[in-house]
């Protein structure tokens, strides 16, 4: 099958190689405004052959996946909806789905977007395993094609992704939870840091871990989180609204101190917490392993393998090396009552303490 | 010297494995309720001798480092001084100092509170390297004796740790931003997701880096930390309220739907975010590289290396691997602008993309 790829960045080259590893004889095109990309795109593998225009790329095409900047794609898809073959499906990749998906009336069309965050963007760290165990959302309307909502569905299996059919207002809310929130209070946060080492005239601390994961996302890309800000403007101030109700009533609480309030609050938000982990990494229950390891070479394979060899699946893993790099902390989310007890004693008999919080 | 550690956690262990690693023929004893504990501490080295009751551990003692939980502080400290020799050094380690601080008036008391954040507890992961690098805030008042001061501050330059003095007041009032607030957005985002999934009857996406980095410490140990919560409420209060109004302003600004506005206050967090960057990681601007490299063992060590020859000085680094293990993002934090121009070179050699954000 012929696939047309617009825009090669870190999205659209990870679609090319991942459909060259797991789709059948695939063609891949790609097609975008700087030519320099492009080659460099064909290099890499991403894609077969580049496109001299729109009408070309899309000639013949079975699928064609818009990867165009979130501002850009109402017009990307319209355009490619004017030239595309009547069997073409026609998918994006934007992270805000309601205003691309509302005003298209096209059976072609089904609106997608892969949870596959990176903090790296360019083709150049596009990988053919970006997606891999990835939630892929896609949004089909009453209108969309079921033969063509099928194809889509099974290329993205075919790329290792999970994919999860929602509505794309339900898709904006819950984006605007998971992934605009967290956004916008690490940008409220970075500024009251700001604000307070002002005022105390004094250095940072070196914060350690809760600062700085929290604020990891602060500031991001200007030019696609604007466009995504205003995309979902409605549902983003709504949460933070309700955010901010929140955090006044925990404001009320701290200053009533009431010491038994403010531990019910907090182990609501560790139960919270377990919660989301369970719903997060599907599977049943899952436990968290926190360890500290010597950072050196191997360790983390050691591990793995150890678990493995053992059958004990590590659903998500995570490192937090220690500032001087001597040692670390690392954490395993594993599925699994019985799992979890064979775990830790793999574990313990490789000497690393383990702690589950 | 003669060191009592009261309590032998985390925090009182690794104290006493530092202790051991980098002072003049320490003498390390050991007191707590726990018996168990301390009998483990010993058999780790993290102390030689367990003392029958407090006023053995105190007896010839030129330091004492009260490590209990930090509600329990104020009696600890006030029974410690009760007891200790006039010229014994008494500190603390507890993460809020106004309460602690302020009542006492005694020359042998100095406050301290080391930034050393673990995600674990329990003597079992102490390590004598826990403090390396890390600020050891210390909160001497015009009470204190200086000769007393001066151990303590070589004691901690010993432990490896950068100590910094700052009053009590401006100690609470940075890490209710840099710290306790951390807490307080990351329990509020997990409750508030909790009740996003609820309502749109939906299971969460594997919801990527920045709503697991926010929300990794949610919920965190309520027996420390309630007491946390409790003796800095007034200015965690006062930092939650700031931050909701300034929650309230974004909301504002995005149902205004004004895209430069959006863009300004986002570019704002970024530059916030450098200055803090380069306020916490001392040593001039420091500048941060992305990089996405294989997950396989061995390549921290690679770059590490590869880096280390060449001079360049890795001042912090985070690591991020995909879910299915056999990729991941490395985020390296690199000191000054040469430095990082040769990061770049080396990494780039090393045949791994760099993405400067």
């Amino acid at each position: 099958m012929r696939i047309a790829i617009l825009g090669v960045g870190l999205i659209g080259g990870s679609v090319g190689l991942a459909a060259r590893d797991g789709c059948e004889s695939p063609e891949i095109v790609g097609f975008g405004r700087n030519p320099e990309r492009l080659g460099r795109a064909r290099e890499l593998g991403a894609v077969d052959i580049v496109a001299g225009s729109l009408a070309e790329a899309l000639d013949g095409a079975g699928a064609c996946f818009c990867c165009g900047p979130v501002g850009a794609l109402p017009e990307q898809i319209a355009d490619v909806l004017e030239l595309a073959p009547a069997d073409c499906v026609v998918t994006d990749v934007g992270s805000i789905k309601r205003d691309i998906v509302e005003p298209i009336h096209d059976e072609r069309f089904v609106g997608g977007h892969p949870i596959a965050g990176a903090e790296t963007a360019g083709v150049e760290h596009a990988r053919a395993d970006l997606f891999r165990g990835a939630v892929w959302y896609l949004t089909p309307t009453e209108r969309s094609s079921g033969i063509l909502y099928e194809r889509l569905h099974r290329m993205v299996v075919a790329f290792g992704a999970l994919p999860v059919a929602i509505d794309a207002d339900s898709h904006d809310r819950l984006l605007a939870t998971v992934s605009h929130l967290p956004h916008v209070l690490a940008n409220v946060l970075v500024a009251q840091a700001a604000l307070a080492l002002t005022e105390e005239d004094s250095a940072l601390p070196r914060v350690g871990p809760s600062f700085r994961d929290a604020t990891r996302v602060a500031g991001a890309n200007s030019s696609i989180w604007t466009d995504i800000y205003m995309a979902n403007r409605e549902a983003i101030a709504e949460q933070i609204e309700a955010v901010a109700a929140r955090m006044s009533d925990v404001a009320a609480t701290l200053r009533a101190g009431d010491a038994g309030a403010v531990e019910s609050w907090n182990e609501e938000a560790a139960d919270c917490r377990r919660r989301l982990l369970e719903a997060d990494l599907a599977g049943g229950v899952v436990h968290e392993l926190r360890l500290t390891v010597p950072n050196r070479p191997g360790i983390v394979a050691q591990v793995a393998l150890a678990l493995g060899k053992a059958g004990v699946n590590i659903v998500d893993l995570a490192l937090a090396p220690a500032p001087d790099m001597r040692s670390g902390a690392m954490t395993l989310w594993i599925g699994g009552d019985e799992q979890t007890v064979r775990a830790r004693e793999l574990i313990g008999e490789l000497g690393f303490p383990v702690a589950a919080p």
